[in-house]
């Protein structure tokens, strides 16, 4: 497996895995544990999370199929995020949804984290939207004592536009270290944007979210997709790729901005389908083939 | 009254009064006095002009109150406007409504605003509007000289998007003091486009413009206007304030971007409206409520 | 002719001439040769290609005509641009439109300008497009070589917005030197959304291709163009020009930027309109005058 990485002494496995949906897999601790292990022995080492995923269940899920067999944490990345606050039952005091960056917030997010992984330390902790309500003194204040505490290795942020990424940049005294932002064939809007020329000019490689577009490829009906959903047939293939899944893989990890795209699945079957895309070879021409079809027009 | 530090010699109260509509209020200079008087007792003591207001005729009417006890120049901070040419039977030689940041009409302005206010000097001048045809190297000559010449101690922008800001200060020795752009519940445009970021990023307080959205808050019928009004009742009795101006002005005063809100009124009732609002607290949620129905969707 | 300083050892006549339709122009090598000399003689040494232009054709009739008096080469800039791939029949490999900015295609495209025009070095190599597929050290690692190897001078962009150029700019140890965008009355994207802001803040003078919008606003009847046209004419006569293409030019000669407009004709008498251009003077009222009717709204 290809390693990416992201500072002197951090790597992310190419291919992440995204717990996501966790909660919904009905899995055993121990299922969830094997899911780990295959996963590590396929060397898929990154795992992402966020608090809120599963309405704030999912980290403890994955800590307790953990807890089965503590030693493998020294053998991932864990990465996960704070900011957002559902109106959950599980978050009874939370009235309306909203994002919370202040330092108490960051700070009791983190410590509840590290709490449901069972584990003292966050590999990466992700800022998980733009607040629009940011203090970014604040952000800085929350994220050097977690660095000095030891509890959190590295900070990044996701979903953030450039403007978002430079303001909160400049208040920090360490670098970001990734930006987790939506990138598919069928979502091209960091690819519009400039959010990635950001993370080109700011040597970050990004982490991918929905690189299968949630998997409306495979079923909508609509005219884009059909077109795009058979030119990736056409180009699967052409490489010698099992499915079209493995074709929007290789899309976004032919790009040079070493994204590094976050599958979210529990079966290993699925999960394979990215790691055989490292091996496919996408011409350019079939990049832009691909990204012709999905934008609905030619390049100027 | 709380004030913001915008450089090492130079604070603003926290509220700003703006004189943009003074022409309007029938007022004797006497009056327009006891106006300033009864502000600087509250502890306004920033007033917000720009030399086209009233149609150039407010910042005489202002300079001839002033006049009649010009001691009290000393305890105010003048923030003045140039760059926008309107049409107008004052400005015989305008032909046409246009941006005008010449080297030449920079400090024929700054001259003009100097005899209206009676004074020598002004605190912050500002660009009223980032004008297309800027010759940047010559606003910043202008600038150094009125800065050398002691006419104006510090310069400012205003409505400036991020490309125009960055650009302009890349040509000047100092730093750009404030950007007053248009911030409220009811106009979000400089929240999600950016500006404010960068406010953040470049450490500049913003002024804000029309932070009641020019009191169309108030009046309007539309289902947007009705949803807000209501939302910011069922908060002015949540947190005790009188009225809706107040949660208003709270919601921008609570920003962390140390927004300086500009109270554009005559009456001493109105202007603190905005003073209590400097004690209202709102809370994260309250925030957020207000912006999602102003938004008229959820956060993601 | 005035000239415009793009780094210590490089400038470019005010009017570039442009070689876009040169095949469509039906000339043998002895008139091109006659076109060149007589732009030389009226001062415009600018001459701007790509490798595309006229199906991958014009390079080479430029350089054949060029060969009739290669001495004519020291008097010049050569222009030239690649990134862009047709599929054409000239281009056989060539299976789908696409950008490459790869360092093989770079350099093979560089090789190939070179032996069109029949001369050992460009003036400036342009990147066409920004390419959503760019890997920039690579970008960097082509353009260093072709630096060192002596055949390309200096390095620009083309159609770069903000964010391209900045993460470009990030990976090069020298300064790009110009921006090629199109800049007219008729189309104003350029001034609006922060690229012409761009090329101020990076002190690059930009290249304005179609500065006569393509011709549209000689031919079209809608309402926008009607409206122009008539306000063109107005001008026209106000400054003493003898058509409203010498008004367009002035437009854009006259903003502060250094604009430096590509004249994409083969009759010297439509190219001395561009000449006449440079000793109009267009006011700023006039100035402001067509942006008004060409934005179809007064400024705010």
């Amino acid at each position: 497996m290809q390693r990416v990485e992201l500072t002197e002494d951090l790597s992310f496995s190419r291919i992440i895995h995204g717990l996501w949906r966790l909660s919904e897999w009905n899995m055993t601790n121990e299922e969830v544990l094997e899911l780990i292990e295959e996963c590590l022995k396929a060397g898929i080492t990154t795992f992402d999370h966020a608090d809120i995923y599963g309405n704030y269940t999912c980290e403890k899920m994955f800590g307790d199929a953990l807890a089965l067999k503590p030693e493998l944490r020294e053998q991932m990345e864990l990465v996960t995020k704070c900011g957002i606050k559902l109106v959950s039952d599980n978050r009874p005091d939370h009235r309306v949804k909203s994002y919370d960056t202040s330092k108490e917030h960051i700070l009791a997010s983190v410590n509840q984290s590290l709490t449901n992984f069972q584990t003292d330390y966050i590999d990466v902790l992700l800022i998980h939207r733009p607040d629009p309500y940011m203090n970014p003194a604040e952000v800085a204040e929350a994220f050097t004592q977690l660095k000095n505490e030891g509890k959190v290795r590295h900070f990044g942020v996701s979903n953030f536009k450039r403007s978002q990424y430079k303001m909160l940049q400049s208040y920090l005294d360490f670098p970001l270290v990734t930006n987790q932002i939506e990138l598919s064939a069928y979502q091209l809007e960091n690819f519009e944007d400039g959010t990635l020329d950001l993370c080109q000019e700011e040597r970050i490689a990004p982490m991918a979210w929905s690189p299968l577009a949630g998997g409306e490829i495979f079923k909508s009906e609509d005219e884009k997709t059909i077109k795009l959903r058979s030119k990736l047939e056409e180009i699967a293939i052409e490489v010698g790729a099992q499915g079209i899944d493995e074709v929007l893989y290789a899309w976004v990890l032919s790009h040079p901005a070493h994204i590094m795209p976050i599958v979210g699945s529990g079966k290993m079957s699925r999960i394979e389908s990215a790691i055989r895309a490292l091996n496919l070879t996408l011409s350019r021409d079939q990049w832009f083939d691909i990204l012709q079809v999905a934008m609905e027009r030619e390049i100027a």
